[in-house]
């Protein structure tokens, strides 16, 4: 284990963080906030500055970084930011327990959108806080780190693969360009431009209550697939037209970011060929026909196929692509409803976007592995290999996928078991549970779209937010920080 | 395709299962029962033996069997012997729906033993029946084909071979001895002494209420780890005695059979080394250490250490055995306690077992892969193999397992998807297929341990009846017979 240059680069991350924690003081600014408002950022912001300051005095001897230096980096920054982020939530007031803080970071971050405040106290705290809150979402959607590669200029792209690996959602990492810096630049500027457009479609539109701020809070939401609202009724509290711009906003925020860059460099023979979207939009046209259908037969409150059609989508864009806005209730519906949406909670969007869950290609993966298995019984001669996107997919991939699900399954029953220990119902625990492995926000129950995660204990909230963050960076690199064998200074 | 193998096996099977029916016939005669009875049983032996030898006219041109008519066998048998199972209570008339009739034999034969009967009804039909319910068990733990195989003198062991592993659970089948007829013979032969000595307990034991009928009917259901009660209270009926005794059969039950032949030809070394005998002995004994605490604290029932040990040890012993008895309303424990019972109804019993569910070894397996999977991203350059008692364990199987695992929730989503439909609550449905997937029996809400699955639709019993099937021979032998190519005559 290299520690030194684990240092060095949680130091450059640290510094990386009070930037990005500033911007909150402009909103400070803009709404002549109190001076009490500037200290809950200004402290922490300091804080995080000497720390960095500190961690890079003492300069590593080698560079030299591998996949093992590139997990441990990773698991302790999201541990770390979710921590120093709950700060401002401590000076304000707002909150008055460290796990609370924590909870709600670690919710942000991972752009999972779980709340701990409950009934309308999120419309009480501050515009900077507010915009803090959202701003987590829209840095975590993309990845901490890689916001901290692409604009970092000393760093070396060796090192960058591992990091981004790492942190990176879905079973293949590839570049799309020769240089990984290059390529995460590349991957922030759609993402940036995409985030303006929303911004733009939501502010321009005919909602007047879709003023500058909420256009900006609800589109950081979007393109981060987080789902925190600054409304107690979540998006309910718009019309129409704000509805469906969030949910398109949301389907295009689940897909692959790589084939907006296909998009870009107009290649779109190879978007034609991807198996993943085809399967995203499948499940995605399947599951809103269930459910409209349902609850335009079962719902008193839908009257008309518009308002089935609309709820139906954005209920299925929302917990597709695991940001957990909702325009209804959920929690009401009749429950083939409810089950289909605990489904797509469980496949989540797809690789490579900002979305959570276990990831479309990893479910078509799943599905074609066992169709195949089950030829291969009736034909055991004859052996066929694995086409994913007319490609034969190797054995190390499928084996990946395998033991992805195999820990997805372990980490969710053991934290599934841990915080029964609360005694809430079997709903509420088991959804509680998935909605945080998955990153989608809301779940069932006491928890569900206008419930809160507020009544847990301390501990169930510790776990749960632990959970998050293993989900979010997919398991291994938490692990691999709980794995004796890391810390050696020798292999 | 070789047709004519398949038609003659099947031919034989219904001959043997006639047999197997008549059986319940000495029960009309020891209890005198009216003439309705007699026919209930006569009417579908008649129609089995006509079957079975028109099937055996012809007789096939080639002996040869691969694994592809094994899971056809396998699969086409079990559906027919549930649908053929289900007419006497048709004809006695305690049933008037074919899909009830259906679903209490899935259940009976899968031994998962969850009912049609509601209330009381189950007490009072007659002993014929309440002995046939009891008796499908039996010969469902152990296997019906291996009981066929076992005592048909022509069959050649290559064929039995491929039939045995289509219809045995777990994810190796080992041979004992040489010949694989020897094997399943010397496997009967264990299977029914421990069951003479479960009713000698039960039957002299200090219980007034265990007359010789219950003491034989409670054992078949304990051997087969099936758990039909025929009181509507279950257990709850007889003392603590009987309780202690049922518990302590149902853990034996589930033990690798094997484990029993090595005992016998005092080989404990071997059985010293088995891993899965060790996680078995560990799973059991934390969740009973677990549910005591929790229900000695919070249940009002309980008052004393010995009932919370009592009702803890029975109800684990009951679900992970997934036999399905209770003594108590487990729907009315506190939730850390049912979910720690969901948990140990998805692991279920030891492979080569009469229990159902994932199997301990493989739970063990995806346990020790997960480690091994974390220890190698520390340290990509060091390649280890993965030990399972002592021997390194070869890619195909862990392969087998992953697929295993992977079918195994696709299967339950679906299904739990379809049966939705009901719009029973959430509970109820998602353990609903638990239990059925797993062959337990009993699950929570509506068809918790007093519950019934009665209300179901056609549809979703139906469904569910499949779902027991599936997983009674682990999904493969009922996906082969719905594969298109399974059907070509060449191959």
């Amino acid at each position: 284990m290299n520690y030194g240059i684990i240092r060095n680069v949680l130091g450059k991350i640290m510094i990386m963080m009070a930037c990005i924690m500033s911007v909150s003081l402009i909103f400070c600014v803009a709404y002549q906030e109190s001076f009490k408002c500037y200290l809950a950022f200004l402290v922490p912001v300091g804080i995080l500055l000497v720390l960095g300051w500190l961690l890079n005095i003492k300069k590593a001897k080698s560079k030299k970084m591998l996949a093992r230096e590139g997990f441990v980096i990773v698991g302790l920054t999201w541990i770390l930011m979710a921590a120093f982020g709950g700060i401002p939530f401590l000076i304000d007031g707002c909150m008055d327990n460290f796990f609370d803080a924590f909870f709600e970071m670690s919710s942000g971050f991972t752009t999972s959108g779980g709340s701990i405040f409950k009934g309308t106290e999120m419309e009480e705290i501050t515009h900077s806080l507010k915009f803090w809150r959202s701003f987590t979402h829209w840095i975590g959607g993309m990845g901490i780190l890689v916001f901290v590669l692409a604009f970092i200029p000393e760093s070396d792209d060796g090192s960058a693969m591992h990091i981004l690996r790492a942190e990176s959602p879905g079973p293949q990492v590839g570049k799309l360009v020769s240089k990984m810096k290059a390529t995460s630049r590349i991957l922030y500027l759609i993402y940036f431009v995409l985030t303006i457009i929303c911004i733009l479609f939501l502010w321009i539109g005919p909602d007047k209550r879709m003023n500058f701020f909420n256009s900006l809070v609800y589109s950081l939401g979007t393109a981060g697939t987080g789902g925190f609202s600054i409304h107690s009724i979540g998006v309910a509290y718009f019309n129409a037209y704000s509805q469906y711009v969030i949910a398109i906003f949301m389907l295009i925020f689940a897909v692959n970011f790589s084939i907006y860059y296909l998009l870009l460099i107009k290649n779109v023979k190879e978007v034609w060929q991807n198996g993943e979207l085809k399967w995203y939009i499948c499940i995605v046209t399947i599951a809103v026909t269930i459910i409209a259908i349902n609850i335009f037969h079962m719902v008193s409150e839908i009257t008309t196929v518009e308002e089935a059609f609309r709820h139906s989508l954005f209920q299925v864009a929302s917990i597709i692509s695991t940001t957990g806005y909702s325009t209804m209730n959920f929690d009401l519906w009749p429950n083939l409803a409810k089950f289909t949406l605990l489904i797509v909670m469980a496949i989540g969007g797809c690789a490579g976007s900002t979305a959570g869950g276990l990831k479309v290609c990893r479910v078509q993966i799943l599905f074609k592995s066992s169709i195949k298995k089950v030829k291969n019984m009736v034909n055991p001669r004859k052996v066929e290999a694995l086409y994913i996107d007319g490609k034969p997919m190797n054995d190390a991939t499928l084996e990946g996928v395998h033991s992805y699900f195999a820990v997805y399954a372990i980490v969710f029953v053991l934290a599934t078991l841990l915080i029964s220990v609360d005694n809430f119902d079997l709903v509420t625990n088991i959804s509680a549970s998935l909605t945080c492995i998955s990153n989608v926000g809301p779940g069932l129950g006491a928890v569900g779209p206008y419930g809160t995660f507020y009544y847990y204990s301390d501990f169930s909230k510790f776990v749960l937010s632990i959970e998050m963050i293993a989900g979010r960076l997919e398991f291994f690199p938490l692990l691999v920080l709980f794995t004796p064998s890391t810390w050696k200074r020798k292999i």
